[in-house]
């Protein structure tokens, strides 16, 4: 410890509308995390001075583990951590510099994991090849599915290290041979196959739309995944139309919040929502009937509409897939696009969730026909990077935008976070303590905890411990390995 | 047999398009179906007289076995049949008379089973109750499904006896009490939930549409559940566009045809079909590639479009579930609507064809989703007849009938079949020989096989020699039993 240069920082809130909490890390020892006590909390607050960039770089030769040298490969070992000792209240933050040009900060997956295989790092300024875009990111965006990436819990999941992200905002700054359509200095959305949560990517044009003008680098980047998927599952798997009724877990959250404006695109849609209590109050007026998450939502949905729904929205797989089809109404469209019970299920094991993963309800195609309905999965990301339906994505943005432009629909954004807080950030993501999308902003400083921020995030907590576990001794700490 | 009226009777072909054979029949005796000799058709064409309408009523005392008798219960005996003892070609019929107004001819199906288990015979004048609109029919569809009935291999099969028969075209007789909309001597088409094989049915006024000015009644009756079920199919289900590609198979049958024309209402519509060779001549401008329905339909589709379609439309089910989702590009839909190889499979036994039935492949919904891809069941008369979506098929024939007076569809009717004909018209569909639709004509006489008509009746007869069998001892002859 005593190698590491230390710092404590202490930063204004800018730009934060929700309360969060800062995870607890040192980076030689493992399972530090512990829920914040109010001593630290109070020490963190104390620090008000604002610095416009933090510049501290790491010692290259800070020890690391042999492993860690292994999986990092020829990866710079300067990095930025939030370094907190948790009974003395003594926090120490090592904060990389921007450095020159030919290097760019990162968010880096060491491994497949916990929140501890997360950390910025530096890395190679990358170059656009033919046909690419190169984009100084501005914004990009968090998803549940980087939890599920972190874990590892893909379908054929890459090589780490890596760079996580699929969506970022920002500007042009470079293109490969043959890119045309765009030009430097073009505002930008972008879809990149990882490599999102960085300073600069490269992205084939194909994946790069320019921005409508009114729209922010934070709601750019709030709106492509969440918004796109949205659309293609109400309009172009499900077929929504005048008078139908839609079901939504996670009603809060960014697909969620998605699913309500478009629905209310549409005259006379009934949307059935479920999220935690806490959220209702924000939500409420987003969703026609809306259910805590807990509870059983198939019986309230079927006191409001005994028939059912004709849309159904799945993130959560597992038995809801079941009850999914059972509400459908003759006709109507059960979509399975996620599998968040997978990270925050109610199991605790992560073995056990794998296991309602797979043994997920097989579905009988005679049964479909006797009863009249349909069943569909639908994944963006498999659609944009292994299916190459990059046209019929980008004909979905366009009618994206005019349906922006129109202010018919408008991308919430839950919070923004430096790059350094990613592992803060998915915590929220993960306790569903988020109304609305998660957005790193590339260009923020981290910003210290503030005294006023203590209760909501102390139940984030408490809710992850009661929920997850990797294993047996673990159970309580899943994310701090 | 000496106490049946018997009568050699022959009349001119009207209104068929196809050739066609005779079934042989006995009353009393079983398993009488032979292929048809040189002997008994020239015998058989040599009868040229004709007659307007055929009277011969059975004889009350005519002997029946105790177990018909008990079948029957209270219907009345009279009946018609042809009956033509095979080796001496000696021709038989007993037409019945149209009887009274409080009587009527129908079709009955005296229990599951094969071709003997069907009759025309004379049941009570149904009277409208509140709600329903009794209709005189002019015509009546033969689906596939019939035969599936006709076998009792459907879901929660009613008690027999019954008149078979789901929808007819037809004058309106008469109504009950708080029944609006119609005027007697309306032009309509109906469904009904059995009953349609009769001179009159009765039915509720929202399974009841009026005709366009210029439809006929044949056409009607080709039209109700074939163009809805495409219809809806197509568009309510699979959300077809511009630009995408279906799989049809049986392109040459009722919903083939449906789907092909529905589809060439949409710009850039590429059609696969499946069909016997022999309609390949017929049908060939209707849809964009044929392939023969024996050929691996998989490869042949992979050559022209490497990618797969869009949409495949599957009234075979067993193994075709797998290679229909197989074919599926992303977002692609695969439709089980039907499923024929129950009655019409390669394979010999019916149990190895319920086997396949119900072995039909499962679908894990993950796998939806990693592939992108929507599977649905599609039943029309489940939708009509026990979910109550009596509105949207409304909406759905208004459409259809705006797309009939634009002359965009107009239903392809293969022949033309008197009541006393139902089984040969059975016969037809089960051994594929159809193009379109296959109607019963309720004002048409029984038409005697014509010396021209004999070469592909044959065919027919061999090839279902060669495919069904009830058990091994009646492997050859599966529908007369």
């Amino acid at each position: 410890m005593a190698e590491w240069w230390l710092q404590i920082l202490s930063l204004p809130i800018h730009n934060i509308s929700n309360p969060r909490f800062i995870n607890i890390f040192c980076r030689n020892s493992l399972s530090l995390f512990q829920k914040r006590t109010d001593s630290a909390h109070t020490a963190h607050s104390e620090f008000g001075r604002r610095k416009d960039q933090l510049q501290s770089r790491a010692s290259p030769s800070s020890p690391m583990k042999p492993t860690d040298m292994a999986k990092e490969g020829t990866e710079t070992t300067e990095e930025t951590e939030h370094m907190i000792e948790k009974n003395g209240a003594k926090e120490t933050e090592t904060v990389l510099s921007a450095g020159d040009a030919k290097e760019m900060r990162a968010v880096i997956l060491s491994g497949f994991g916990g929140l501890n295989k997360l950390r910025v790092t530096k890395k190679a300024m990358p170059e656009p090849q033919e046909g690419e875009v190169k984009i100084r990111v501005k914004a990009c965006g968090l998803n549940f599915l980087d939890l599920m990436v972190r874990q590892g819990n893909i379908d054929s999941p890459p090589k780490t290290p890596l760079v996580p992200g699929f969506e970022c905002s920002g500007i042009v700054e470079a293109m490969g041979e043959n890119t045309k359509g765009f030009e430097i200095g073009d505002r930008v959305v972008a879809f990149v196959n990882y490599n999102a949560w960085a300073e600069v990517v490269c992205t084939p044009l194909d994946y790069v739309y320019n921005m409508p003008d009114d729209m922010t680098f934070p709601e750019a980047a709030a709106f492509s995944m969440n918004f796109v998927a949205a659309y293609m599952m109400l309009f172009e798997v499900a077929n929504l139309r005048e008078g139908m009724s839609v079901l939504v877990h996670s009603a809060g959250g960014g697909v969620g919040q998605a699913v309500a404006q478009l629905c209310s695109t549409i005259p006379s849609v009934t949307v059935f929502g479920t999220a935690s209590s806490f959220k209702h109050e924000a939500i409420k007026d987003s969703v026609t009937h809306l259910f805590d998450r807990n509870i059983d939502y198939v019986q309230e949905v079927k006191k409001i509409s005994p028939e059912g729904v004709d849309i159904v929205l799945d993130c959560l797989s597992g038995e809801n897939t079941g009850k999914g089809l059972g509400l459908l109404r003759p006709l109507g469209t059960y979509i399975l696009y996620g599998s968040s019970n997978m990270v925050t299920g109610e199991t605790k094991s992560f073995f056990s969730l794998a296991k309602s993963w797979w043994q997920v309800e097989k579905v009988n195609p005679i049964k479909l026909y006797e009863e009249n309905k349909v069943i569909a999965g639908f994944s963006l990301l498999n659609l944009l990077f292994k299916q190459g339906r990059c046209g019929q994505v980008k004909t979905v943005v366009e009618k994206l935008f005019s349906l922006y432009n129109q202010k018919k629909i408008k991308p919430v954004v839950d919070s923004l976070w430096a790059l350094e807080e990613v592992k803060e950030a998915m915590q929220r993501i993960h306790d569903r303590g988020n109304i609305g999308k998660l957005i790193l902003d590339v260009e923020k400083s981290p910003t210290p905890l503030m005294a006023s921020d203590s209760t909501e995030t102390s139940e984030a907590g408490e809710e992850e411990e009661e929920h997850e576990g990797d294993n047996d001794n673990k159970e309580r700490m899943p994310f701090i390995q």
